[in-house]
């Protein structure tokens, strides 16, 4: 039922989102904690989370590094939340990691001799490698919504999340190779997974240059391109909705198993799907919502059981 | 020689197709003996099975599932058959699993304990997944012709076959999270490698919506879109010839190969292509292939041995 | 620097591009050597191969695949290289595979009896393989330029090369199904890891037919077409000249990985990444390309260590 | 309790094992169907195949490769079978594969070129691979026990079973070798994977030699070595017993996941372990032994529902 | 120079291990914390971890799980520490997972439907597997000490660790099949990949049959017997101190290699080395081994930095 | 027909092997040309090729690495060769890296920056990983036969050959940790896979202990251990006899498929073997040996022809 008054509310108000009036539910637990994120609950079941830090274009720093993993530890057991939106606050997305916080971790490395430099460095990394995981980790779907400009590691970011939406004036930039290394937060490994042309692909990342939203939305990177900001909010309210209207054994199910596919074989990933579904298709949900199907009603009516 | 007629023939006759005339030979043993398919060859070497069920509009019932493995199985090793169209009979392509059929399969599962309820119904999503990988374990390739509905089981179908072409009117649905599971017969692991953009891929499986022709056209999951079901069939058909008249050594030993590719990386992929290649290049076909080519003949007025 | 000026003199003679122009240095140890291949010097640290049997139309000959390995090992370790450029001499980009050689290469294979036949014509096609994988072994970023005809073994090597560029009257045919065999040098494997729609690749790979610029453009394979070859060669050139600014440490890791990461799985490609970058990292090249971002000067004005 | 009776008995009789004895009850639906197999049940919930042409030192014939396939397949599902004993009647285990059959199949091969007849032999070698990849397709654990020879095909046999036991005269060759050709169903592959030293697994193959039972003991091959083949049959039976007294839920899952991890890395096999525990855990079998162990009772005293 | 030192003492005291004289230090910060582990340094570098529920015969309880984690998250990074002992204190190694605890976190789950449940346990049976793996996420050398009995998850955390040593009395049961359930947190993943023998690997985990000292010697469980505990830890002790006296650097990333390699194909693993020692070769150890070896110095007696 | 000469001379003359009796014919091309190897032809079809430094105890110089790649590849391609018997000249099998050269090549690496040297290193680390995989890539057997010491990166080069045979007074020594670097040719990839205890393997590289023969031969790493080096040779010469005597496309299809199955699941080598098969089973010498076995004369009396 909950997704069906919000898309109702949606649907009537197109056009009215606002951050402030989503505001309805403070995170369970560490809600007011985090620095450089902001997370409210805009809808029933529909967790946000934005990149606040704006008068620094969103850059990630010290903070966002700790705040991201526990932000999303939470998300993952949270029964309330079925769905997370994720965009950032102000003029741009995000203008990708911040250069003062990187040069300091990376550049200025401890170590006795070169292997062990080479040896902290490889410690800091896979921690930041861990931070886009998190998206993966966690079971329920991430709508990214992308306005301005996107940089860096703001591509690492946003290839980690599920659905991936974008504003007419949104360009995004793999800009790691003009500062003199290789893209090595996800940007490598997962967008040529994410688009489908490779040629593109490379020369994206072998040549820094920015790619527009109607070049992003031919090649496939984002879904759909809305007009301006607020009219992308309110279409990822509205896609959340669906999402969180829908049996989250079913919805979590499904993520689980696609991210699988992603990294396995067809027949591989058959038969993780049939081990996997032998208990899944056992949910109560199936019944309730076979139920609503022949009595003609929206999946997004019924109640399904928290998970 | 055959498919240089068939082809004359659709090309005289483009628009003409009707499943009446094509009828010209049974299938080799059971022909007669399918209810939820029709087999039918309306070209030299060309095999038409179609769904068959059109007052139920094509749902898939008990009748299919164990029709299409025997069915298959017969096409995989019939020496006159070099490929397949596949399509649907009346006014949709298929409305997907017929629900009271699953529901008495999955639901009323019996055993004396969960973990023996759960066995069972692991062997049963196994064989279903098995069904639509017949399309795969078929040398000859399939071309599936959609028109219309194309929902849930659907789309786990013709993502197993080899080339899709679908009419103007054509629609997809991924359709099992509206009804509390995660698809588990094939699209959750075969979309994401049929078409290039995996937000597109995450947004169709988690909240269900429909995607049309044109987009279906534009993302990759079809190759090309007719405006009615009768310019299909006969652009299937021409297709059909196309493939027909060349090298079966060549055309099955490509499509073998491809498989093979999707699943490995290119190293192991190029490896398993010169050993099979190794005793394969020694066919005559390549000899009577160059000569035709040397005498500016195409390809399809050569005639290849059976295979 | 270099390519800083390399750049400028592109962009204020665009359209004035002439092989005869870029020969300014001659292949470090065998530049002269080559019969089917000719290599030049367009601009600092580009290279140039060019396929150079126009009155064969390019076609691939037993010079072609000795002389291909050769220069591709030399290319991988001239420091003076940093990207290569990748076109056909005359009329047409290649007509694939020279009939004749084929011929007395594979038909008249030797050996007592079958077994030892198929031994030795795997050896060969291994030996073809390794030829078009020198693309990828070698770790600077090679960008292919098409125009007119790209038949059979011409796409086996596009395939292998990392960026694709082709002018509007190029065309491409996988044309191995017409003689008779499965394309065995590489399209089965990585056409499909190059285009989106795996349909498409499909149709293209069992029926021979030939796509057009646009089509090619669509479906990802090129990303960029140009009016002609003069266009597209300054293109190239002006491409080549911004990847040949940047830290080839950067550049040819990005490479690497990149390929890596196309046979891996994500976590695979990370874990790869992490422990490639923990030296990577302490370039000098970083605090060179940051401490110019500070200045608001191009990566391009900074001049980087040979590699 | 069943296998507690069976246990006892077996104790009590030790030397006692007679194949005659066993024919409590026949092959559910096709038992007295089969030519080359017999098959018996001689305790509660054990299954015994035996090889029997004794006559022919039990060659594998034409009868062999079809009913191999229709017994197992039976087994897998036959709730009244826990467990499988595999030997052999008369002198020896098996002189491998009948020669004469094996010309006849693989020598007269039928095709219009080599690459045909190589497409057929390749078909029927497929099916042989088959027949002995059933016992790892069968979820019931296979014990053999192997007395006398046991030659060419014999060693592809025992590799696909679970537990080998053997006789003191038993003696092992990896025979193809020695009629041109390579091991190819299933020697090469598993028998790497079930012994210990890969210099000895080398020299077997390439040289043909006898192995006895001593060193097959001291190697791993088999777990166990018996007098003779009555002590043999004793002790396979009583192991036998003690599998089939355990809860069936938790032998046959661990028999799959012990496949399963063979051909995964350790993550991949634990992944697997968990999402199939999720469901199995629930089973009533834990209570039913859990309470057991608390009453200092032997798991072979419950009753466990069937599977 | 500190593993020299231990090195004489433990000659000289051959046998005098006290578990009581090693704890020179405590846990760097967290030392007191633990109750279900003890954790001390009876030598340089070296950690001494014991198994500390001596009157439950160190069963795996509440404490355990949560412990185990953080403990070895703090060796991973404590620069003192380069190689770790692991045992347990009372009469015998361990009875296994609590069976209380067990009882309690898997047979009450909650959850509203047969999916949330096994949802729920499978969360549970992650958690559970991680806690073993901590052992080869750890880069530090573990070596496990075992004495009595092993039973259970007993058996499933000593194929995590690195190196096994037993004393003569001690035996080993992979107790899960007896209790219903097949053993899923890393005994049927890791105990084939530790020993050579497949057929007893099965036999083991199918029958629960008990395997002592000199088996698990002959079959590679274990690399060495000794008489009694007091012996065995000071064994154990020893090769620590060897291990501790050289270079971390070469020592951490020869295990991390190691695992690498079971879980990859051979030119995988030989990449993945190349890439690693690609900084790890520039260490200054490397120089003062070899000066060492040039003065005839062992190895123990060079001082490396720490890691 | 060869082979049994060879072998009625070995067993007439078992003792009396001499390298010097044996050079009956020089290597094809380049038999005088190498410094480092001495290769010469004991007996039809066998290749004896053996470290030659004895006065550095045939340590491995500049002169072995360029060789032994130029030399195995002329063995590759020998259709005189069927088998190879490697061995060391001198006092002991080898030493091992010769640390002089060892210095040289690493510690002095040149490059601007830590970047541009670690990038040196990969290059040389991944040559001479390539030097002992020629091992795997020659489809002729390898035995090796080895006496006195083989320490550090004769481990590497041992477990890369196929059939490892010792003297009573040999010992083995992963000795890389001593000199501070984790071993990178191969002994950490293939020893795992070579020997069936992993707590050994571990032991052994993490403690660089010596391990003698008994151990060598009990752990699997060799499969027979002779008295002295001349017995060994003799046994050597005796095996590599036999194994020249049989068909060469059986005996090299072993050794390719044993190395593919190495690296791969059961069913992906099943798959290979398949496809390897439909061509090799189309060879003569299944015939020529089927009649030799019908007429009960050994494999070894009949004349294969040359591959």
């Amino acid at each position: 039922r909950m997704s069906f008054i919000v898309r109702s509310a949606v649907i009537k108000n197109q056009g009215l989102w606002s951050p402030a009036l989503g505001a309805s539910r403070t995170m369970s637990s560490a809600g007011g904690s985090f620095t450089a994120l902001s997370v409210t609950h805009p809808a029933n079941a529909v967790t946000h989370v934005e990149l606040n830090w704006p008068e620094k274009r969103n850059a990630m720093g010290r903070a966002f590094w700790s705040e991201m993993i526990e932000c999303f530890n939470q998300i993952a057991v949270d029964p309330e939340c079925r769905v997370v939106i994720f965009s950032g606050a102000g003029k741009i997305f995000t203008a990708g990691i911040d250069l003062m916080h990187i040069t300091s971790e990376f550049l200025k490395q401890e170590g006795d001799d070169m292997a062990r430099k080479s040896w902290n460095q490889r410690r800091i990394l896979s921690k930041y490698q861990d931070t886009f995981s998190v998206f993966e980790k966690c079971p329920k779907p991430v709508i990214v919504a992308i306005h301005g400009a996107c940089i860096g590691a703001g591509v690492d970011l946003i290839t980690a999340c599920d659905i991936r939406l974008c504003t007419k004036d949104a360009w995004f930039q793999v800009k790691e190779v003009d500062i003199g290394l290789a893209a090595d937060v996800g940007t490598l490994q997962r967008l040529p997974k994410v688009i489908g042309s490779r040629s593109l692909v490379n020369e994206l990342a072998l040549t820094a240059r920015k790619m527009y939203s109607d070049e992003a939305k031919s090649c496939g990177l984002v879904s759909k391109v809305f007009p301006d900001k607020e009219a992308m909010m309110a279409g990822a309210l509205e896609m959340a909705g669906e999402i969180a209207g829908r049996s989250p054994v079913a919805v979590q199910g499904t993520k689980i198993n696609l991210i699988y596919s992603r990294d396995h074989s067809v027949p591989e990933g058959l038969n993780y799907m049939a081990t996997w579904n032998m208990s899944m298709l056992q949910t109560h949900d199936i019944m309730k919502a076979a139920q609503a199907a022949m009595e003609k009603k929206s999946p997004e009516e019924v109640i399904f059981s928290k998970l």
